[in-house]
């Protein structure tokens, strides 16, 4: 007889708090105080205001429609992924088939999961930059997959100057080092989160071609696809023999602002594709029917609404006016190659030697700290990026945290002003 | 060296084409030759109507704000775990906690996964009854668990005359002998599907004292718990000690008539809910937050509109109307006593000896080729249930069909229309 009912299974039993519950119930803590919405949040990356209207309006036409309430084929409706991949073959530089190269899943976290489901055996390993995007870790545990970590390393003045995101670099050494004969998989993330680098062609080919003659399939999460302000390669489009291992995944919500709709996308060879529509059947069955629907309006007309231009030109200017501030205050910055993140070093700001932090923030590295003193002193809560790091390597960003510009130029002038309140512990 | 990257992981690379797909693409086909919606389709369960106008325009409502486009709490929005929690709590008979005993999941499909994911290691045993809903058994194996099978008993006389679902009947001793020391959990469905069979409150308290004397955690499927027709108990509330073991599934999709939002919950004690919550973080972060505020909203105002008796009401009413034709035809089938199913015995329907099936529906058995000809000939879809069985018990139900009533009167009456053509094969 089983001995107690309410152990859990090894894959859900950890228990130490992440980061999100941690800065969310911080901030939680100071609009009790302060008042609701008195905090500034640039913590988790949504966005602080509507999908456009004409994606709205999609969304609000398809509620009306009996079949756009109804299940989904399992794969996706035939709307979207035609849509997609109208949208990517340009891209792509070649055709993809929209019935056996796409298929729909419940955002992209539980399409990474379905890839994840769809090829990794108990012990297989699969190759994660550090910093790492938390849930790839979660779904590679999942099916029994053993993560293995390379390192992403730090321009090494980042500490005193603003510099590049592309600066960050990977030793291609450590790389080759890491793969053993048990190496399946290997998780690219460009634009990178928490860092906004865009890996270049060269960084890309290389790593490709590593994959290639490893036999390793490439997950390539590129969500932030339509945000670079500087040239983005895709994974797929490298090399036929690239292009043959590699799953391009992306996501309506971060396309489209609207983080919360859950609809996402593997693309990719057919002999892929089709197991993770297999893994992605058995794990949601089908995936959220009138906003895969307004998903597919939306990728009809962004076009012609002047939208991924607009989208893009906006996110550089929310880029640019938010970090003036650091320019002002004479903290430098890791300066982004695409996405909404900015990572920013915080070496010189010295914390008060007698501030108190409550034990679940004291037992972790410095950047929580000062996530945690940003929230109560400032009003602004920012991502502390060890969490994004193994143990041993944590030390490398202890110094940084992460803040999201995808909010209202109000609220990104509101920080600003806050963050003035920094210049006394700045030395 | 990984030798062949495409080769899938055991638990997705099953490659026997599925029920649903089989069904679907013979009624497409039917569709192709006689023209776009032809086909009457009571194969899958879909509804072939919207969601009452009141839960519609909460959907609309929710569009227009920010926050309910934005990521929400992993474990699910605070109205929508508010508004279950109080409509759960005069069934359930004590007070439920929204914040810890209610979770949200990407629709019940997912939530049933989360509850594997969270209790299951390898090789941890899982009573499900057969027939079972087929989606439980992929989502058993998925981490490693392995489904034990329990046959529901037809009436004896089930083929020759019109029985009460009530009379499928559960030999306890069979259950009892299936208990090993590996069984970490059961899997209830009352109302059931396919056989629309409500569990009685004796046969709910044999089961539930079985898994107290065991240690079992009960996962009781209730998706269809706003739909019966007899009286409905409902596991959590047979005793204390078995509601301390027993997980409630619920969904939206059943409830409000939109199956392709993906709304579902799980109530239960806090030491169950809370690693449920983690599989489910792990699985798909969070749930689609309009629909989830809408379906918050739903809950909110279903009393106020009359809407739960209207919904019984009308669903009896359909059931009803379209089991009229059998007894017209001298068909006895299985008198649902909950949900929208109705298996159909098809014993006297005599096919034509030389009639040709393809080979992936000749290969299996006589209730595929009943449904193929159904389609082929009637222009009807209904759904084989032998496919809800273990190979072994198959033959139990293979003169029987399935059809959902879940349907428009008018898409009813002309089903019944062509069923007359039936006559001539009937002995």
């Amino acid at each position: 007889m089983i001995q107690d009912p309410f152990k859990p299974a090894k894959r859900v039993a950890g228990q130490r708090q992440d980061v999100w519950s941690i800065v969310n119930e911080a901030a939680a803590a100071y609009n009790q105080e302060h008042g609701a919405g008195s905090v500034v949040n640039m913590g988790q990356g949504f966005f602080g205001y509507n999908p456009p209207e004409f994606v709205l309006d999609a969304a609000r036409d398809a509620l009306g429609k009996v079949d756009c309430n109804q299940y989904s084929p399992t794969k996706g409706r035939p709307r979207l992924k035609k849509a997609i991949a109208e949208a990517y073959t340009p891209f792509f530089g070649r055709t993809i088939n929209p019935d056996t190269e796409v298929t729909i899943t419940t955002g992209a976290n539980e399409g990474m999961l379905s890839a994840f489901m769809a090829f990794l055996e108990q012990g297989d390993e699969v190759i994660v930059f550090e910093p790492f995007f938390d849930q790839y870790i979660s779904n590679i545990e999942m099916p029994g997959g053993v993560p293995v970590y390379v390192p992403l390393h730090p321009p090494p003045n980042g500490a005193t100057q603003t510099t590049s995101a592309g600066e960050w670099t990977l030793d291609m050494a450590e790389l080759e080092k890491a793969i053993t004969d048990k190496t399946r998989m290997l998780v690219l993330n460009t634009p990178h989160n928490p860092i906004g680098k865009v890996f270049t062609r060269a960084e890309l080919q290389a790593i490709g071609d590593l994959c290639v003659k490893h036999n390793i399939i490439i997950l390539s999460d590129e969500v932030y696809d339509r945000l670079y302000y500087v040239p983005f390669t895709r994974a797929a489009t490298l090399s036929p023999e690239i292009a043959k291992l590699t799953l391009t995944v992306g996501s309506g919500g971060k396309n489209f602002y609207c983080t919360g709709w859950r609809v996402g996308w593997l693309v990719g060879p057919e002999p892929l594709i089709k197991y993770v529509s297999a893994a992605h059947t058995r794990i949601c069955y089908s995936s959220v029917s009138p906003l895969q629907e307004a998903t597919a309006v939306a990728f009809e007309q962004a076009e012609a609404h002047g939208f991924w231009e607009e989208s893009k030109k906006e996110m550089k200017g929310k880029m640019d006016r938010f970090n003036a501030i650091w320019d002002e205050l004479g903290l430098p910055y890791s300066d982004p190659q695409g996405g909404y993140f900015v990572l920013v070093n915080l070496a010189k700001v010295k914390l008060p030697e007698d501030y108190e932090f409550p034990a679940h923030v004291a037992s972790r590295p410095r950047d929580f700290k000062l996530s945690w003193f940003f929230i109560k002193e400032l009003g602004i809560a920012a991502i502390p990026p060890t969490e994004f790091f193994t143990e041993g390597n944590a030390h490398i960003v202890e110094d940084w945290l992460r803040f999201a510009v995808c909010k209202e130029d109000e609220v990104l002038d509101k920080a600003k002003e806050r963050l003035r309140g920094l210049k006394k512990y700045i030395q």
